[in-house]
């Protein structure tokens, strides 16, 4: 497979010297360089990359960037004039999914000046997105070197759940743990429900207190290496009631449905279905979130297991299942893994155990 | 004082019922409100302000959201139009700096619908900035708890510095320190950098070992209760050179001037040439970055001390002080402070000591 910025080349500039495409967002910035930085755009031209730093990264971006040349600026529109006027571009592509409407401006403002104009249609955003959908095999493999430390971080955290330990106790136990495992960071501020907090589906760990009887949600992911992992399990502590037990095994019924029936070519929103009919049927109107997100570079991608997303699933991509049964006031039960699309039908890319622990 | 969400109100409706202003940032949402989410709209009309709030974080900001009354949506845009019908709202202003391009479309096409325009001059965000740069007597309470936590770091670190410990480590245990003693968060990946990674201002933690003669320089801040605190502090490991002291001496030196000098009326950019014609005379070209920034319910806020913001020192403003030397290949030295503009000069924030800790 060819580099990154090789592939949105071919995908935006069509070898035309007159085209180049601007990529601002630090996200999308980070994953076509894998150099992590706050500031800067990657200008890429039909014969360079151009990855543009202040002298807070430069130095840093000379050693660690990749498929790209580091330029510092004072003033990144006189460097970008400059770029696009020695190349002879008349046309730069945008995002605008990512771009601000002021920092729009500011970028037609110093194209303009430089003798090209900039492109708010769709094109780049869809390129990108197109690109990023699918995960490369070593893509693959990055996410599920970061599951292994979520993995992990479960099993570890099973003997902390005791009666009179608060949310945020476990929430930070589970953080530690991940970083110490080398995590660079978490993929998003862990979630820890217990009991009633659990119906509040992205509860803020709080000083709760755990009590017998309780559900326990952890939604939790590790960032390693810029990817992501995102797996929730809910537990138990002590023996829960025949109710709990129904809605557990409703959920568990709706996630592994999904697992099942997935394939390439059926629609996200078809999915989304296979999950949401199962839980309707007995417990109405307690599903209110998607089934799923992509995930990969960022926790939150596409496409989504949602009824508004009609996007056909395609080998590569990896996309969570997490249904939900949320009872307002009472409790709540979630189940999570990441699904790597494959070519006739899915592989989870979680380890860690689905049957109810009753701790 | 009024409440943030009147006061915005009292800057861009003046009781107009025509107009309406809708804060869609998650940032700047949370600093109306108080309530985090990472999607949602807060609309202010003349009459009423509604945060509007997904299935995922409706009942969460039912009990926490404040100034607002909290609406659940399924579409968002149908909600909006719904609203902006019942107002009678010809005129809604949006945030250009931090709206995308796309959003923006969008928005405009939801409000097109319901017969009302959407603005997308400066208006909402220079209300906003002239609000938020002006910290209350409360904010500031928050910044300095914050710092409180950050200086605790600051000392409980020290200990711990010794030859063969890498950044990363020591990185971890000011996180694992703060978190356990009640921040939300890190207001940013915390610096640790020593020796010569100490050249790259910005350099990420990683597994270099502290050696004898070592400068380490610990750039770091706590995040409670919705307030970044931020502090710089470059120590040593055993004894340094003449050269060391003296570049420490300069920085400490360029950081004193701004805190004598500094007053209400003052430009930031003349803030920022009292420290920099200081570090120039000695040693031209190693202060490559702006001597400050602002700092509060964001890490990096308005205004600047940099030689490029011309905007009036005003009491109530909080900017970091933070002049560096940086030798490449070699070392660097920062230090940074948090200084609340007074009536008559400044108050630095900032309790930890400056003069070079050799260890």
């Amino acid at each position: 497979m060819k580099n990154p910025v090789e592939r949105l080349r071919e995908r935006v500039i069509h070898g035309d010297s007159q085209k180049a495409a601007l990529v601002y967002s630090p996200k999308n910035r980070r994953y076509f360089t894998q150099f992590p930085s706050s500031d800067g755009a990657l200008l890429i031209t039909a014969e360079e990359a151009y990855l543009l730093m202040d002298f807070r990264y430069e130095e840093a971006a000379r050693y660690k960037a990749k498929y790209c040349t580091v330029l510092g600026f004072v003033s990144m529109m006189d460097k970008l004039g400059e770029l696009i006027q020695k190349h002879g571009v008349k046309e730069v592509f945008l995002e605008t999914e990512q771009l601000s409407v002021a920092q729009a401006r500011r970028f037609e403002n110093a194209f303009h000046k430089a003798g090209a104009e900039a492109v708010l249609d769709n094109t780049l955003d869809s390129a990108i997105r197109d690109q990023r959908v699918i995960k490369s095999p070593e893509e693959v493999k990055k996410i599920e070197a970061s599951q292994a430390i979520t993995d992990a971080a479960f099993q570890h955290i099973l003997p902390f759940i005791k009666e009179g330990v608060t949310e945020r106790e476990l929430a930070l136990e589970i953080e530690f743990f991940m970083r110490k495992e080398g995590a660079e960071g978490m993929a998003f501020s862990a979630i820890v429900a217990a009991g009633k907090n659990g119906s509040q589906c992205h509860a803020v760990p709080s000083d709760n207190k755990v009590q017998k009887g309780d559900f326990i949600t952890m939604d939790t992911g590790a960032l390693l290496d810029g990817y992501n992992s995102d797996m929730t399990r809910t537990v138990a502590l002590g023996q829960v009631s025949q109710e709990q037990k129904a809605v557990y095994d409703t959920v568990l019924q709706a996630h592994m449905a999904v697992i099942d029936q997935v394939k390439p070519g059926m629609r996200c929103c078809d999915v989304d279905k296979i999950a949401r009919d199962i839980i309707e049927k007995d417990y109405p109107g307690t599903f209110g979130h998607g089934l799923g997100h992509g995930v990969g570079f960022e926790i939150h991608e596409w496409p989504r297991f949602s009824k508004l997303d009609p996007t056909p699933c395609a080998e590569g991509m990896v996309i969570t299942d997490e249904p939900g049964i949320y009872i307002p006031a009472k409790y709540g039960v979630r189940i999570e893994d990441m699904l790597l699309i494959t070519a006739d039908g899915c592989r989870s890319l979680t380890k860690s155990p689905k049957e109810l622990i009753c701790l």
